[in-house]
């Protein structure tokens, strides 16, 4: 790993912040995260510069996805697990995706006063979700600030997010561990979650479970019984159910003795690493579909066709692949593979 | 409606096949399936006419998905609810989707003496799955054949696919109803089922219930509890999970009441309907991301740099959006704005 003052292919100002974020200080870390996070040309192209020379420095984390409809306790579960692995010698960033955030203002992690004790603590960072636009442009700049804390020493990231839209397979796609938060009252409809959300849980874990222990065991059950018509994403890995109380914090030994399994588990057989391999390719090419379909959309001529074809389309007038054809014959798509 | 010998529009050959496919002439259904698989472009222009042409002619079906893995009694399934549905005066046609058939010679309905009775009758129109190329090529064939089915008046549509690979997701974004069969031993690994399609299925089967009742109920219970989850795709259906035996023709009338309550059920709210608006949108989209990404991975400069940039990504030298950046920008992609 090159000295921190080795960062001679940057520019002067950044040099430094490179080396005082390598060094975790606390302010460097946040002004590159800003400076990641800004819609401006010349800050986006120091930022990617930024990003390559610490690449080096960042990986060496586990990162933690959580996710759980409002009402189900994250703040207090995120508050009394961090302070759990805090005092276990870990140093812990806390990111959140919220793509609402720029209609509400931010309530994911926005009320710092929701973490009283957690962001008092000089080995915790807590950066609220990015409040610019998609959910692809919050994803990508909370995976940068990801890395950022990882350069700055942070060991354990938690990513969070809010139970609704799409905002899970986000999450997802760039932990490594993705854990469900879930009330004990399982079969609900107010429990009932989103599709495709069981599947991507790597871990579930009911909270509240002093409130009614038998009701929380009949839940696990359920969950357990749910979990095994799933095929394991890995022959290695079943995921655990656990009941907890974060409120009265108990429950959280056996969480994070989980978390850690799954790494001493999946290390070893290298899915661990594969598993972040695999999710660095498909950033790259969702970045590049992204792009694709966004430049085909803003395209003069598909601007114009679109909304007569998709009205024909959706009328039965022509059939999806006519309608496609026609769409990419005004774009004139095929002769990118000429020029 | 127009008149059968209304295809003006068309040359001669093709104007008196469409006249015999809406007359519900089995062998020019088949010749035009044919046309539309077949990979010559003068096929493709001919096939994409014709279809436009019968476009008014299609969509009078209820179109029932069936996924389960080898082993579960697809075939016996199928010719026995087949035969139902025909004694009940449908006509019936049945699809395949299996992308492994150009590699299998054609695993899924192309033995035809795996469906004795019901390749025998009049009524039924039986065809084998596509085998040309990737699932997307195979699944766009399957859908113009359903199409070409219902202008022949075939008002069942039955699109069969195995428990593997991505094809179900295919199935499911094609069908008004998409339903898994399971055998009655929930929970034990060989049944454990591909991620994701608990959560396609508008209703679960459980065949060989004859064999071990008990088993059988104690299987639709799990699967009840499972389903119930799940947020249901429509506040006006839950799942239903129904018990058979396909092979000694017990519940197939409760299976097909299932069918029609769906179709009973959602046709009212307009949400029928909408699935299908919804289908024709997200395949049109469908083809044009799979069409752009195609000429960008095959534009020479991205051929040449990709190899170099995917190990960089893979070995943590660059980031994902850096390496992306570096590929949009040797395809000149950006231009495809201004062209």
């Amino acid at each position: 790993m090159p000295a921190p003052d080795d960062f001679f292919s940057l520019p002067d100002p950044d040099r430094d912040l490179a080396s005082r974020l390598v060094q975790g200080e606390r302010r460097a870390l946040a002004r590159a995260i800003t400076l990641a996070e800004s819609t401006r040309p010349d800050h986006q192209i120091r930022a990617r510069s930024l990003l390559n020379e610490l690449l080096p420095y960042t990986g060496k984390s586990i990162r933690l996805g959580i996710s759980g409809v409002p009402g189900v306790g994250k703040s207090t579960f995120i508050e009394a697990l961090g302070n759990y692995v805090i005092n276990r010698g870990h140093r812990l960033a806390v990111l959140a995706i919220d793509p609402s955030s720029s209609v509400s203002g931010g309530s994911i992690l926005g009320d710092k006063t929701r973490m009283e004790t957690l962001c008092q603590r000089d080995e915790a960072f807590i950066r609220p979700s990015p409040s610019s636009g998609s959910l692809g442009g919050v994803a990508e700049k909370t995976r940068e600030a990801m890395l950022l804390c990882e350069a700055a020493g942070f060991d354990v990231i938690f990513v969070e997010t809010v139970g609704v839209g799409q905002s899970e397979t986000a999450v997802a796609g760039m932990v490594d561990l993705f854990a469900l938060l879930q009330l004990p009252n399982a079969g609900d409809d107010l429990q009932a979650i989103k599709k495709g959300i069981v599947e991507m849980a790597d871990m579930v874990a009911i909270n509240k479970a002093d409130i009614d222990p038998s009701a929380a065991q009949f839940c696990r059950a359920q969950w357990q019984s749910a979990l095994a018509l799933l095929r394991p994403a890995s022959p290695h890995w079943r995921p655990p159910v656990i009941t907890l109380s974060a409120a009265k914090k108990e429950g959280l030994a056996d969480f994070w003795d989980a978390v850690e399994r799954y790494r001493d588990t999946l290390s070893p057989t290298g899915e661990f690493e594969e598993k972040r391999r695999l999710q660095a390719a498909d950033w790259m090419w969702q970045i590049i579909h992204a792009t694709l379909v966004q430049c085909f959309q803003r395209h003069p001529a598909v601007k114009d066709a679109l909304p007569g074809v998709t009205q024909k389309v959706a009328s039965g007038c022509i059939t999806p692949s006519a309608a496609a054809s026609s769409l990419l014959a005004a774009a004139h798509i095929f002769e990118i593979q000429e020029s």
